[in-house]
């Protein structure tokens, strides 16, 4: 099935304290968005990529792209209020039959291994959501309650989450609640049951300054 | 009421494919163990610190101190063979009627802040953790059903987990339990409600190599 990837861009970067929104902070001299990019490129050359970003942010972009002589091909698409919007937006540009990964522009240390894994199990399952083990004990807070959870039954959410293009443009008709806080749990409110796959651990999404530096003590690794 | 602080640095370091326990791993040229040692002693100068050290490493530990000129008076007990058999360990050198606060070695980036006010809050009810919001989004997983959950109902735990030291001596009275994660959640088995307080989102367990990178470059920002 041909493959399309939607790289999510629409953060303003107040979390970041920073005037240089987050999904263009320099990474090893590169603004994250093109490492992220690059990555999906390397690891799936025929997919298209559309990236969706903030509309006041388009002429940035540009002058970004020429700066860096950035010539991967790629669309744009209208960054909206929430993720659940950016993405809707994203998706106006996919056509029906295909696959279609959804993926933060603030993880560019995702592996081929992640993406390969996530779009051939959606290619088979009809959806796949990349998850890694929580390393921290957690607890339960409700009220004033707290208590301890087996940090066995949960997993943390990475991206792409993959899905067939036609069953997550069904899902995303249903209207927008503040429970979507990802692409799963808006094909999940229409029914389906999520299928996980493995993620990277250092698939890490760049939200302050301290990630900002993992990312770059991370990329010195490889 | 006087202070305790038990490090525990028990761990064999079998994650960081290394033949140098994590405890020992060097942080801008010091082992980590160290560095914690010191935050407590800079936050705390009259607290008695105890550190539970693996029995066949004393040796090792010695031979460090004498290299690295520390001198930051500590006693020493025998690791056991889980965390909780550790600090049960620790607890006999603390006295009744004080406070003590148990430490992973591993977490050498905790705040002053983190410190004194978990010691302060357990003064006052007992005990505290430290904890902090949880960043990226959670999927509960039950066998072969997985579903999302909703992040702001947990918290991730730090250490220092501090307690009046009767309160937790009794309730190290109790039999082992897998489930013994922290201290925190045997305190809660004795009947006992936990006190959350803040904790600082820089106090990373340094488990990985990755981890070892990110606390390098927290540490030069500071």
């Amino acid at each position: 099935m041909k493959k399309y990837v939607i790289i999510v861009a629409g953060g303003s970067g107040t979390r970041m304290n920073s005037a240089v929104p987050k999904q263009f902070m320099e990474l090893k001299g590169k603004p994250v968005l093109m490492h992220t990019i690059e990555k999906f490129a390397d690891t799936l050359p025929d997919a298209k990529v559309i990236i969706v970003l903030p509309e006041q942010l388009t002429n940035d972009w540009k002058a970004l792209c020429t700066k860096h002589d950035f010539s991967i091909a790629h669309e744009l698409a209208a960054g909206g209020e929430t993720r659940y919007h950016s993405v809707k937006n994203g998706l106006v540009l996919v056509p029906d039959a295909c696959l279609v990964g959804i993926h933060d522009a603030a993880r560019p240390l995702v592996s081929k291994e992640t993406i390969l894994g996530a779009f051939e199990t959606a290619e088979k399952w009809g959806n796949a959501t990349p998850v890694v083990a929580v390393s921290d004990s957690l607890r339960s807070v409700r009220g004033k309650e707290n208590t301890a959870v087996d940090r066995e039954h949960y997993r943390i959410v990475q991206t792409p989450q993959c899905f067939h293009s036609d069953l997550l443009r069904k899902a995303f008709l249903k209207e927008y609640k503040p429970e979507f806080t990802d692409d799963a749990s808006v094909l999940e409110a229409f029914g389906e049951k999520i299928n996980l796959v493995e993620g990277n651990r250092e698939n890490i999404k760049i939200t302050t300054p301290q990630d900002l530096l993992l990312a770059e003590a991370l990329m010195q690794q490889h």
